[in-house]
């Protein structure tokens, strides 16, 4: 190649160089290192190589393109255009040959490795890099003078033509290799999956001929309440559809550690827990490929993602050891398997399966996903990451360090342990807002979208009316309350005396308040009780206590950021979690839902092979600190009783918002002492 | 390291060095690169690092040795040796410390590698290398504070106790690593399988504590009429059982042809051929483990040999493609799976199997099998392998090229396809002499000690009687037959008056020679008829074709030796076969029989890794020949019916017998103008 040759520069990335005049684009591509997808290897049948190239005057190349600098559109892209349609101005790669200097544009569609799962905040993005691929060959006939087998020949190929190593075939794909080889007339397109750990590559399965596809990947997020779905096209990293079951698992018990328990108490438990979840996997895998309207043969891949005791019992390990210290794991590890083994019949009958390590015996995979999604050891600033669930698992880091834990926060959050309680379903109230003068609540209610004291709230309320509180609505109620000056800093409910509110009403020794009365209507009367305030305070207590552990052991008072991860961090509302002290002091602009963020994590690790290396990297450089044997983890615990705090102040919470200096305490000591 | 550290030297290795004083045997050993077996590492239970130190002077090495060279029994060799004996001058080399300078056999059962499968004749030796071996860990226990996987922590134990590389653990093996690992408190014996191609290592069981073994491995030869199987000690190489059975499949057809044709008309014939064979596997390994009388855990490894046909049934893989040119392999590959793909289930359930590679789609994993164990490619002279069937597969090479092909020699060797035939069994005559003057012959019978003309044959003889002729027997016959001048070189059979035998009758239009009349006892007639010797021209012809076509494309017409593979080899005459020119002319002695090659290659690659990259190298190497597309096939084929042949010279031969001049041509000439 010298200065007389063409100079070809590939937009957006800017690469150039000269390449002799008669060069496909999309070898040109491949000799500059430029990302140029194709699944044909440039038989002109994917289409995957289209670009779109530039004519007249480039200023920033200093570079005048002519219109014939690419050679005429030729036979195959014409019948191309034909047959499947071309968009205008654009060219197939492989068929197009430079002849003169050109400015050829890559289309992201047209880019092997295109970036997906672009994150606003961070500026990062993770670029396409799944561990099945596609790739069409034409495989040499059988020859009596030099016998091979078809494997070894199709292997051949794949090494000459797309330079690939040799792959291994499972049986079943070793007995259809021959079918479909004379099928294809030695033409094949293999479904080749190579492993992130650079192990050997299997043929998951092959089709005669071209075959487009897409591939498909399945990302899920095992919780102990229920099981979600993503379907990904493994070309585009778009999720094509999404679906969730319950966890059927909740027939053995409603949290972790009774199923723990029920594993204990009954011969079999565990592996009954483990048929039960590989039943609920493959339904779910079943529902979502028949609601995409895909064949379940081009779903290739899972991920899994899920908390320790979830991926003990998915991998049919007996998680006893996980119900008491020190909480031993069988593995850490990543896994690979064959999805089968997760009990996913409804996928390739080759499809692989990939569970992400788990960072401790309480901090799991799903913890790890989020970690991978949020990748604090990017960070430039320190943020604390936290998701809620049964467990809270917290993480806290920038790019020098990061550490992680669980805190047992207990159901209170989901809106179990509360007196009108109820999972986050329509009829659930999930908004709040206490007027501070009246003391009046109004509210909102999943399902409907009217707050209570618009007009016509009852009409769109439906006949369901209003059914409980769920996790988000609690939490906002208890705020509510301790602004509206209901609730003193110790978190006792006032009487209707010292509050001025007839919505304080006695319940047993203590005061509830009425959030609504539906009894009219036969409906429930919704309060906030005295009971419901203690859970919300243990749960938050936990919460705080393992944050300011993590900080502790960071050596810092303060973080910069909060990032709440999970559905439970999609609907809290900021302000409200900090009046009550479940996370520490930041300005509020500076807490941030990061959404599902472990599904996002599960979504990462199934479009990229470089993403499963870097959380297995990550997940072994987590500092892990163990809550339940840190003695600073009580003295948190308790500090952290009072809303917002004890003692750690909330500067950033007091410029927005002014907690009245109330305390009932008397009435409740009076009482206590009357016992 | 000086020279004033005592001076250490094995025999029989004759390594040398010194040593700091104090230094165990079992240290001294790894250090100076001596093989010296053991499975605890150093812990003084597995017993398996005995070595007999020498005491006196060793003027070969110019060495006093003083009976205080080591130092003195010790607890654990005193425990040892009450509890389960110490041989006389032995000492554990974990425990015996090496104080001044010593001479230290190790005697072979000590040497991890020692040396199995002499074959005296070839000054070579196969050394013990298993994939999979014991090792005796201690892990350490789980600690909260740096969370990490049990499985984590046995590979780390793994790594720094043995230097052993990351191990995978199936998921029915981690399902059960927790509880072992208390079990054994913390202490395990890890049955560990290490690829040979470098591949990922495999936990595929454990124990807790120490499990002493051993691990037994299972070399089968599967035919296509009967399955033989050698249950291997994996630490010794000994066999310490073998069993066959009969191949399931002759059901479905008698020969190859006949099975892939099975398959080809019956939809599902294939598969139903391969569950015979996966029962029949099965079937063997639990009758051999119960023989044996071990735990089919313990036995880790199956290795596989087998033709092209049998290989993809085993498989699972339709052999349709073999029915027809070009024979076009699934696979040609060594495989590497599961022992349950094969079906084989009594055998530990993470069991591995390993098949060898095929040659050709004629020339199978048996043949591979005979190549490893023969060794071709280490011969300084030119030898000739011939492995006789259904098929005869023929190697011939030097340290400078190997060839293989195969030729259709039809089942007449065995017995089949002839009047009297009949396989190898009780009852079937096998060797035969034909006096050449009275033209009266001998025999013996299988199951019978005596010759036919010894006294006491007939009550020797049992009830059964003779019930006809196998194999050898018949190419003793038309071979003595042929030296008696009863058959003339053009392979025709004189009349009564051309011979001068009253035991040359009319058969048809043709002559048959009465080997033996039973008839008086209600028993058979059993003749040597025209088509008989038909059938044995058309076998040799095919195989002496064989032969000369490699010789061709080797470019010599003399070989050096003969070696004659098989159980047809074992039973054969080497005059015998010559005399027929089955196989090319070479001094008799030069004449051996390998026994039962494809199963000592079987054997091999279960006991030798380094065998196991040997062959998969050398089979890629072999050229190989395909004798139906070969032109000049034909035209040896048709030279090579006379007895022993038409054109090529037998001068070794002659030296030891004059083949009568003789012809009865006129005879047949005049019959065949008369149809």
């Amino acid at each position: 190649m010298t200065e007389q040759d063409p100079l070809v520069i590939f937009t957006p990335s800017g690469k150039r160089g000269h390449v002799p005049r008669g060069t496909t684009v999309l070898d040109a591509a491949r000799r500059l290192g430029v990302d140029l997808d194709s699944v044909c290897g440039g038989r002109g049948i994917c289409s995957k190589c289209q670009v779109a190239p530039g004519i007249g005057h480039f200023s920033k190349h200093g570079l005048t393109v002519s219109e014939d600098a690419l050679s005429p559109i030729n036979a195959v892209e014409q019948r191309y255009d034909e047959k499947r349609g071309l968009k205008p101005g654009r060219r197939l790669g492989c068929q197009a040959q430079i002849l003169s200097d050109v400015v050829l544009d890559i289309p992201p569609e047209s880019q092997l490795h295109r970036q997906v799962v672009r994150k606003a905040a961070e500026a990062r993005a993770v670029a396409m890099d799944p561990a099945t691929r596609l790739f069409l060959v034409d495989v040499a006939a059988p020859d009596m003078h030099a016998p091979t087998g078809d494997l070894e020949r199709l292997n051949a190929a794949l090494a000459a033509q797309w330079g690939l190593p040799e792959a291994r075939a499972s049986l079943p794909v070793l007995a259809r290799l021959q079918e479909v080889l004379r099928a294809g007339h030695w033409q094949v397109t293999v479904a080749l999956h190579q492993p992130h750990t650079g192990g050997e590559a299997e043929i998951l399965d092959l089709w005669p001929g071209f075959f487009e596809g897409p591939l498909y990947g399945l990302a899920i997020d095992l919780g102990s309440t229920t099981i979600a779905a993503h379907l990904t096209d493994l070309a585009t990293g778009a999720v094509v559809a999404s679906s969730g079951v319950m966890n059927p698992q909740i027939r053995f018990g409603e949290d972790l550690m009774s199923r723990v328990s029920y594993a204990m108490m009954n011969p079999g438990g565990a592996g009954e827990m483990t048929t039960a979840v590989h039943g609920a996997l493959d339904e779910l895998a079943r529902a979502i490929t028949q609601e995409a309207g895909i064949d379940p043969r081009t779903m290739v891949e899972a991920v899994l993602v899920c908390n320790p005791v979830m991926h003990h019992l998915a991998l049919g390990i007996d998680p006893v050891e996980l119900g008491q210290a020190p909480f031993a794991l069988a593995t850490s590890g990543a896994v690979e398997i064959t999805a089968g083994a997760l009990g996913i019949r409804s996928i390739n009958p080759s499809g692989r399966a990939y569970v992400l390590p788990l960072i401790a015996g309480h901090v799991g995979a799903d913890a790890a996903a989020v970690a991978l999604s949020e990748a604090p050891e990017k960070s430039e600033d320190l943020v604390l990451i936290v998701d809620v669930g049964t467990n809270a698992e917290i993480i806290l880091g920038d790019r020098t360090r990061v550490l992680a834990c669980s805190s047992p926060t207990g159901p209170a959050f989901e809106g179990a342990q509360i007196s009108s309680g109820q999972r986050a379903a329509p009829g659930a109230i999930e908004r709040v807002r206490i007027d501070p003068a009246t003391k009046e609540p109004r509210f909102r209610v999943i399902g409907c979208d009217l707050w209570s004291d618009e007009e016509g709230f009852e009409a769109a309320l439906g006949k369901g009316g209003v059914t409980g509180i769920c996790g988000s609505g609690i939490i906002e109620a208890v705020a509510e309350m301790r602004m509206a000056g209901l609730l003193d800093s110790a978190g006792l409910i006032g009487t209707a005396e010292q509050t001025g509110s007839a919505r304080c009403v006695p319940e047993g020794r203590t005061q509830a308040y009425v959030l609504h009365d539906g009894s009219a209507a036969g409906g429930p009367v919704i309060t906030v009780t005295q009971g419901d305030i203690r859970a919300i305070q243990l749960a938050k207590s936990a919460l705080y206590a393992g944050a300011r552990l993590l900080m502790d052991r960071m050596g810092v008072t303060r973080v910069d950021r909060v990032v709440l991860a999970g559905a439970f961090g999609a609907h809290i509302s900021p302000l409200h979690a900090m009046v009550l002290g479940m996370i520490p002091d930041v300005p509020l602009d500076h807490v941030r839902s990061a959404g599902n963020a472990a599904g996002t994590g599960a979504r990462i690790a199934l479009c990229s092979r470089a993403a499963r290396r870097l959380i297995e990297d990550n997940v072994r450089r987590i500092e892990k600190v163990e809550t339940a044997v840190e003695p600073k983890f009580q003295e948190h615990f308790v500090a952290a009783n009072a809303l917002p705090h004890a003692s750690d102040p909330f500067p950033e919470l007091e410029k927005t918002v002014n907690l009245p200096e109330v305390s009932f305490n008397t009435a409740v000591s009076t009482r206590r002492r009357r016992r």
